[in-house]
C-alpha cells in the first residue's frame, strides 16, 4: 500500500520563492500568513493527509458508498474521519473571518487542498462542494440565509451540495427543466430532477444544504430564466434545530468508473408536493452566480489533478525503487538492479515529477494572483490580478486534469503487469483521474471559455500580458546551464504568440474553425505557462548555487525544468501547426460521412 | 449500449488496395484467397463478431470469471459462444493447411482478429493464446507431441497457454526459476508458480494445453538456461482420451482493472509431486522459441488495440449523434444540435477515426508482409519482408496500443458525464485497452527491441528501406489538394531519418542516453508510418477521384489523411527533439534525488 508524504519542500517553495508569500501577506486581512505560520499550517494538514485521509483511500475505492432506500452510507471510517477533519477545523481554513473562517490567502489553502486530493479525492470533494455552496450564499444570499445556514456550513456541521446537471442538461445548463414555484410566503416548490450531485446524500452529517438551478414560472427562455435556490434536506425549526424532511430524496448512486467514495446522487426534489427552497439573489440571474462561483470550483477540480498527479508519482517512485528486474543498459557485467535504473522508467518518472511540479508551480501563482484580485487595496492592481486569473482558469483547470490522467497512466505503466491490478493501487489514480477532465465543464468546455472569453473578446490583451512576462522569464535565463530551457521556452512562446494572433484575427468571422484548435491550444499554453513556471524556478535555484546556497533541492530544479524543456516544452510547436492549420480537416466530412 | 459493426469497406480497401491482397495470392498456398472469398470470409466474420461476441463484452466485463477452489467459471455466455466458435471453424482460420488449418493468409485473419478483439477482446484471448501454443508445437516440438495435442488445439477443442511469467520474472525472463526434472522415461516433473497465465483455466473445453517455461537441473544460469514444455491440465490415455488429472492447479485469479471477462491466473506446478512436463525441441533453447512466436504474439496485441479503438470508435461516433446538447459554434439562432456538430467533439471523433485507420493500414500492409516472409518462393523477397516486419512489430505492437489507451480515454471524453458511468460502456474499453500496453512486453520493451535489435544491430538498413518507401510516397502526392499531406509527411519522415541517423551513430558507446528516446522514437516511427499509409490511402483515393470513380468512401480518405497530417503528423518534429536532446535531463538526477 501506498503511502502519501506532502511534498512539503516543494510546496514551501513555490508559497515563498515563485507565488510570493511575502507579497501575498502584505495584502489587507492576510497579514498573519507568514512564512512561519504557513509552514505550520502545512505540517499539520501533512499529518491529517498522510495519517486520517490517506490510509482511507483504498477503502473508499474498493468499498465505496452504499445506497439503500434513499440513504447513502459512506465507506467505513469516513465519518470519524469528516468528525476529525471537522473538529481540525479544516473546512474553514479559506472562508472569510467575517463568516467565522481562517482567512488564509487562497495560496495557502489550496496547495492544503492539493494534500486532501492526494491523500484522498473521494473524500476531498465533500469540503470542496460544502465551501462552493458557501460562496454562493455569502455573494449573493439574503442576510437571513447567511445568518441561517452559514455558520454549520463554515464549520462543517453541515454540507453543501451544488445541483445543476438534469438528464437533458449536461454542459448545456440553458435547459434546465427543474421548477419553483413560489408560495407567496417568500418560499418556493421546487419540483424536478437533478442528477451528478456530488455527496447529494451522505451520512456524515445532519443536515445537508442543496443549492438548486430552477425556472420559476415566469421565466424567459434559455440561460436568461434560471434562478438559484436554497433547498435544505432537513427544514429549520424557529430555534435553529432541525424540523422536518424537505421533500428532497436521493433515488440511487452511480456506478462510476473512480471516486467510489463520493457518492454520485440523482436527487428527486418534490415527489411529494414541492421540496421547499429560498431563493437565492434575484430571480434569473442563477447563471450569473454560478459564473461567479466557476473560477473558484473550476480551480479547485485543477487542484484535484494536482494531488492525483503527486500520488501517482509517489505511488510509481517507490515501486521503481523497489522492484528489481532486469540488468542496467549499457553496463556490461551489471547485476539486476531496481527498475529505477532503467533509461525508460527513469523518463516516465521525470514526467510525472516534471510535469506535477509545474502545474503545481502554475497554480501556487495562479492563487496568488487570486488573493491579490479579492482583497488589493489597489484597483489596479486588482484589475490586473482579476484578468490573469481570468485567462489562467481554464489552464489550471483544463491543462491540469488532462495532465493528470496522462500522469496516472504513465504510473500504471512503471507498475508494468502488477499495475494493472487493483491491489496495486496504482490503477485507481488513473481511474479517479478521468473524471477530472469532465466535472465542472469538460476540457472542451475550458478550451471554448479561453478561446472566446478569455482570448478573443478582448484581443488577446490578457494572454499578450502572459506572453510579456513569459518573454521576461526567457530572457532572464542566463549562462550554458539554462541555455537549452531558454531556447525551448523561446520556441513554445513564439508559438503561442501565433496561435494568440490567430484567434484573435479569426474568431469573430470563423469561430466554428477556430473552435477545431481550441483544446490543442489549452493544451499549448499549459505546456508555455508549465515551462515558465519551471524556468522561473531554474533561475531562482541558480542563483542560490551561484551565491553558494545551493542544495540538493535547487540543483534538481535545474535537472527538472531541463527535462521539461526537451520532453514537455519541446511539442509546443506541432501543437501550434494544428491549433493554425487543423481546421479544414475536421470540419471537411458531412455528419454521415463518418 | 452499444453495437459493434466490422469496418467491412475500410478492410476490404486495406486488403485489396494498400496491402495487395493481389500479390499475396500469388504467394504458395495462399491461390484460393481471392477478392471474393475474403469479402465473404469478413462478412462472416463480422456476423460473428456482433451478433455473437459483441452481445456478451459488457457481461463478461460486470460478470468477469469467478475463481472457487481451483476452479475457473466463465461468464454466462461464454461457453456456449465459445462452442460456436470452434464449430464455424474460427479457431483454425489462420493455421497451416497441414496441421487441420484454414491456411488463409494472415493478411486476411488479421482482420479477422480485429473484429473478436472489437467485438470482445476477453473472449477473443482466448483463441489468440492457443495459437501461440499451437505455433510453438508447430515449430519445434516432436513428431509425436504434434500428432498428440496439435489436431485438437487446432480445431479449438482444447485451448493452449503461454506460462512465462513469475513473481520475480516479469520482463526479466532470466530470472525464471521454475523447475524441470527429467525422469528417465523423457517426461519431467515440474515444479514452480506461473503468474499472470491468460486463460491458464477455464470452463470451454475439456482440457488445456500449458507450454512452461522452466529449469532444468543442469541448466545454466540466466536465459541460456530455459526450456520449453508442454503440460497438459489432463493426461491423455494411450487411446487419447482424458486420463488422470496432471499437478497444475489454479490457485487464483486477479482483480483487475479490466479484460474482467479473462481469466489471469495463477498457477501451481508439482504442489503434490510434480506435474508431468514434455519437453519442446531442446533443452535450455526456450527462450529462443519463445523469440520465435514473439512477433506474432505481439503482432497480435497490437490488433488488439487497433480492434479496441474501432469499438471504442464507433460508440463515441453513436452517442455523438444521438446526443443534443447546445447549439452551434458560429451560427446564429441555431437550435440544439446533436454534439456531433460541436468542432471540439469532431476533433475528438476524427482523431480516433484517423489513427484508428492508420493502424489499421500499417498492420494490414505487415501482415502481408509476413505472409510474403513465411511462403515466398523468392528468398531475397522473403528476406526483405522478414526485415520489414521484423522492424515494424514493436510499432504495430507499441504504437496501436499506446494509442488504443488515448483513443478510448478520448472516447470517455465525448460521452462526458456519461463516459464516466460504467453502465455507459465506454469506460470498458478504456480499461480494457490499459493492459494492452503492458503484456507481451510494455512500450519501453518494445522501444528497445527497436533501437537495439532492430535498429542499431544493422546500422539502421532496414529503418533506410521504410524511409526511402515512406518518401517515395511523399513524392507521388501530387495536386494542391494532397500539398499539406506531403507537406506534413516530409517533415515527419525527415525527423525520423535524423533519429534513426543519431541511434545509429549513438548506441554503441551510449545505450544508456540513447534509451531515454526509445518510447519517444517508437512513437515517432509509428506516426510516420501511419501517416505513409494514410498518405497512400489519399493518393489511390485521389487517383480514383479523377478517374471519375470518386465516391464518399474515397472522399472521406483524404479528409482523414489530411486531418492526420495537422493533427497527428505534426508532433513528429518535436519528438524528434526529444529523442536527440532529451538524455541529460532525463538521466542527470541521483536515484534519491527523485
Amino acid at each position: 500500500m501506498s503511502e502519501y508524504t506532502a511534498p512539503l519542500r516543494d510546496m514551501q517553495f513555490v508559497v515563498e520563492e515563485l507565488a510570493g508569500l511575502d507579497t501575498v501577506n502584505q495584502l489587507p486581512g492576510y497579514e498573519e500568513a507568514t512564512a512561519d505560520l504557513v509552514q505550520a499550517v502545512f505540517e499539520e494538514a501533512s499529518k491529517f493527509a498522510s495519517g486520517v485521509l490517506g490510509p482511507l483511500n483504498r477503502a473508499g475505492d474498493s468499498n465505496g458508498a452504499k445506497w439503500k432506500d434513499t440513504v447513502v452510507t459512506t465507506t467505513p471510517g469516513w465519518k470519524p474521519a469528516y468528525e476529525q477533519f471537522v473538529e481540525g477545523g479544516w473546512n474553514a481554513l479559506a472562508c472569510p473571518a467575517e463568516i467565522g473562517g481562517q482567512n488564509l490567502p487562497r495560496l495557502v489553502s489550496a496547495l492544503v487542498e492539493e494534500m486532501w486530493n492526494a491523500a484522498n479525492i473521494s473524500f476531498a470533494l465533500c469540503p470542496m462542494l460544502t465551501r462552493g455552496a458557501i460562496e454562493a450564499i455569502e455573494l449573493r444570499g439574503s442576510e437571513h440565509l447567511k445568518e441561517t445556514y452559514l455558520p454549520k456550513m463554515v464549520s462543517g456541521e453541515w454540507t453543501g451540495t451544488m445541483n445543476l446537471t438534469e438528464p437533458q442538461a449536461g454542459s448545456d445548463l440553458a435547459a434546465v427543466r427543474t421548477r419553483a414555484v413560489p408560495q407567496g410566503d417568500g418560499s418556493y416548490k421546487i419540483d424536478g430532477q437533478k442528477i451528478f450531485i456530488t455527496y447529494g446524500e451522505h451520512d456524515l452529517t445532519d443536515n445537508i444544504i442543496h443549492l438548486v438551478l430552477a425556472r420559476t414560472p415566469t421565466a424567459p427562455e434559455g440561460v436568461k430564466g434560471i434562478s438559484l435556490f436554497v433547498v435544505p434536506k432537513f427544514m429549520l425549526n424557529d430555534d435553529g434545530s432541525l424540523g422536518e424532511r424537505n421533500d428532497v430524496r436521493c433515488v440511487s448512486i452511480e456506478h462510476k468508473l473512480g471516486i467510489h467514495g463520493s457518492p454520485t446522487c440523482v436527487l428527486a426534489f418534490g415527489q411529494n408536493g414541492g421540496a421547499t427552497g429560498y431563493l437565492v439573489g434575484e430571480e434569473n440571474r442563477g447563471l450569473e452566480y454560478m459564473f461567479i462561483m466557476m473560477n473558484a470550483a473550476r480551480y479547485s477540480v485543477g487542484i484535484e489533478g494536482i494531488g492525483l498527479s503527486e500520488r501517482a508519482y509517489q505511488h510509481a517512485l517507490a515501486y521503481a525503487r523497489d522492484r528489481v528486474q532486469g540488468t542496467e543498459a549499457g553496463v556490461k557485467g551489471s547485476g539486476k538492479v531496481a527498475i529505477i535504473r532503467h533509461p525508460d522508467v527513469r523518463r516516465m518518472l521525470m514526467l510525472m515529477k516534471s510535469q506535477t511540479e509545474a502545474m503545481r508551480a502554475l497554480a501556487g501563482v495562479v492563487a496568488a494572483a487570486m488573493d491579490t484580485a479579492r482583497v488589493s487595496a489597489d484597483a489596479a492592481q486588482q484589475a490586473q490580478a482579476q484578468a490573469f486569473v481570468d485567462i489562467m482558469i481554464p489552464i489550471v483547470k483544463g491543462w491540469s486534469t488532462e495532465n493528470s490522467i496522462d500522469i496516472a497512466s504513465l504510473g500504471v505503466q512503471i507498475h508494468g503487469g502488477m499495475g494493472f491490478i487493483e491491489e496495486t493501487g496504482a490503477a485507481q489514480y488513473l481511474r479517479d483521474a478521468r473524471i477530472t477532465a469532465i466535472y465542472e465543464g469538460t476540457t472542451g468546455i475550458q478550451a471554448a471559455d479561453l478561446i472566446g472569453r478569455k482570448m478573443a473578446r478582448d484581443q488577446g490583451q490578457a494572454a499578450k500580458t502572459v506572453i510579456a512576462s513569459m518573454r521576461a522569464t526567457a530572457e532572464s535565463l542566463q549562462g550554458a546551464e539554462l541555455a537549452a530551457i531558454r531556447e525551448s521556452l523561446t520556441a513554445g512562446i513564439d508559438a503561442f504568440d501565433r496561435c494568440v494572433q490567430y484567434v484573435v484575427t479569426n474568431y469573430g468571422a470563423d469561430a466554428r474553425s477556430v473552435s477545431v484548435g481550441s483544446v490543442p491550444l489549452l493544451k499549448l499554453f499549459g505546456i508555455v505557462a508549465g515551462g515558465w513556471q519551471l524556468a522561473r524556478s531554474a533561475a531562482i535555484a541558480s542563483q542560490h548555487i551561484a551565491d553558494g546556497k545551493g542544495s540538493d533541492f535547487y540543483k534538481t530544479k535545474i535537472v527538472t525544468a531541463r527535462f521539461y524543456a526537451d520532453h514537455v516544452l519541446a511539442q509546443a510547436p506541432g501543437l501550434a501547426h494544428t491549433v493554425i492549420d487543423g481546421a479544414s480537416g475536421a470540419l471537411a466530412l458531412a455528419d454521415d460521412q463518418f
